[in-house]
């Protein structure tokens, strides 16, 4: 059977992938009387007069609001709420399966930024936290950015930032593995949507200075013309600090990294011919990379990551948003802000000893199970530092 | 350990009481290759490409969304969202233990109409049916009226119906009991709230010919002046034939059936015993009804039912609601109409033989099994022959 025909099996027979269970008894009219009427009013009541223990007596604490407006699903673009509920419940059951974390699917039939923003609002009670997925660029931006100032609860665009934090490790055990020194090198992003802007704030904050970002119109350059938006405006000003000028080529000429998140096949001998000794190439545009791996490694690349789960180094959202939700539910975090993504970067990349690094293995394995754990715990530590967490606060050395 | 202790305890020990899980295997890439991406794509495209196999491929079918605003929790009153949560988990667990659908809380974050009915509509890709929760009246009425008349999955306020149903069906076999005439019956249903309002209509439905209503003004009737509104003018025009005015004692003269929807201790000896012979109470108030189950029967109440669990005769909506929504999904209808709710009626009275029928057995118990697959049966049928289910069409006799 084919993987087509084995996955709509599997969604077929069991209608869907998840389901919502009790975890109190309810066999008796005594077990009725304390979870529902009459017993029920007494947690309704302690939250009325003290809404802080809504995490005390609700599911709230270790909820995560999976919310899309199904505009950018996959790599199929702009299906709609309905055809995405699939992607969201498999997004719920993971953070269940990998991180005890439980969440469910809100799929909103609006593309209306105020809308999308006053619905995560409205329905924000129930929710510990807000996972934003595949919601299209550059809407991605304005609702990330209002509902992490307007709501009390972390909001996190997994699209954008899960990626990004994945490929920061990456980077960070290939620049180890070639001995290089990350502010002398030179990056190529080559695609300005959610996951290259992400990516291009994760590598500017690693430390690295020279970053050409690249869109379908070439090399982003402060005074260009040609395709410009405030958020390219923001790239030109903030990156390519020799002002670099031309086309993706032009850009890869002693490219010491390129990380593509654009469009299938991209990458030609010529450009990878172009690049510095020891390239690293993070081809991410998914389900088919810019360049294949063993492609890559035949025509000289020494490390190459991609999106494949068939292919060593896969860049799997999965090492990044269960830890990073357990953690940020942990303490009850009001935000995930740089200083938690950063943590989980490093605890990423940590988890591979500098012995066991090798070419085929700078990312551990998606089901490696000391990921989460290692990962919430930096997430936790730099929410307290960054004086974000509700429950936990640092107390100063005297 | 009291009520109060244990109920708190109940909640903190859980942290709340539902949780979400995978009905599928997430074991290996194998698995996560299905689940999610790249597979996950599949069931996505074929939704995308034929809308009605969403029912198909994921949780919608069998899910339903309680959806509440917080104002007219319990006894508790406008309490707000975040306090209203443990009762919509109740709720929830409750649909999933007694009828096993799945169902997730809404608790929304606004009393605005509009809103409401523009964020449930947007939200509602996710859900297969909508169960309004403690919303207050009159915004009940028209969040209901808009939602039924906008979606084309059902919405049922179970505070109204489901209440309104179970009385119903009590009332079939107490007045069985008492050996009288639904038609000749002087039916006093005091309290004009959205439960009144949706028992009123169940009874004109069973036949019941003079009900007269009471509000705290005392006997809605045509031409009166104090305290109307377009809702109670409609209550005026429908009810109370023969024009009564005056106090609830007023109208309880020659009674034959009270019911409360009201207020603690209401009824007094006096107002008792100006029943007709057998008198029939419905004493709902909560958790103090009208009148006390011993007392009633002290002062000559043939048959008296409370709202209590410790007394016989509950009216519980446990009865209704999970056998209503699962014969509903069951047949994908798109409206729970009033053939269903009154098929639910029916359904419930039927559970007790003639032979078995007392004074004190004239509602089945909350945790007879045999109550769920009754009356789903029943709301299936009714919705087929009534024309609203999506999978099936009455085949007719020719």
């Amino acid at each position: 059977m084919d993987l087509k025909t084995k996955a709509l099996n599997l969604h077929r027979t069991y209608k869907g992938k998840m389901e919502m269970n009790s975890k109190v008894p309810m066999e008796s009219m005594g077990d009725l009387s304390l979870a529902y009427s009459p017993g029920v009013a007494e947690p309704c009541i302690e939250i009325k007069n003290n809404p802080s223990t809504i995490y005390d007596y609700t599911m709230k604490g270790n909820l995560v609001g999976v919310v899309t407006d199904g505009t950018a699903v996959l790599g199929l673009g702009d299906i709609g709420p309905e055809a995405a509920l699939p992607v969201m419940e498999g997004k719920a059951i993971l953070l269940k399966r990998f991180a005890n974390v439980d969440a469910f699917p809100i799929c909103l039939d609006t593309k209306n930024v105020d809308e999308i923003v006053q619905i995560v609002k409205a329905i924000s009670p129930t929710f510990g936290a807000i996972n934003l997925e595949d919601i299209s660029a550059p809407r991605c931006f304005e609702v990330e950015d209002r509902l992490r100032q307007e709501l009390n609860i972390p909001v996190f665009h997994d699209d954008q930032h899960g990626t990004a934090i994945v490929v920061g490790a990456g980077l960070q055990n290939a620049v180890k593995l070639v001995q290089k020194e990350i502010p002398l090198l030179k990056v190529v992003i080559n695609g300005a949507g959610a996951a290259g802007m992400a990516i291009l704030r994760v590598l500017q904050q690693l430390g690295y200075q020279q970053i050409i970002m690249c869109d379908s119109t070439g090399i982003i350059y402060e005074g260009r013309e040609e395709g410009m938006n405030p958020v390219k405006q923001a790239i030109a000003s903030s990156t390519n600090p020799l002002g670099l000028k031309g086309t993706l080529k032009d850009a890869m000429d002693s490219a010491d990294i390129f990380i593509g998140v654009s469009v299938a096949n991209l990458l030609t001998r010529e450009l990878i011919d172009a690049m510095n000794p020891d390239p690293i190439v993070f081809a991410l545009a998914n389900p088919t990379p810019e360049i294949a791996y063993d492609l890559a490694k035949e025509w000289g690349v020494k490390v190459i990551a991609t999106g494949r789960s068939d292919n060593p180094n896969q860049v799997n959202n999965i090492l990044a948003f269960p830890g990073i939700f357990r953690g940020a539910l942990d303490v009850r975090a009001t935000d995930i802000n740089e200083e938690m993504k950063l943590a989980a970067v490093q605890a990423i990349a940590s988890l591979i000893d500098e012995s066991d690094l090798r070419e085929d293995y700078i990312i551990p394995d998606a089901f490696d199970e000391r990921v989460v754990s290692v990962v919430a715990e930096a997430v936790k530590e730099a929410a307290i530092e960054s004086g974000v967490s509700i429950l936990y606060q640092r107390v100063l050395e005297v």
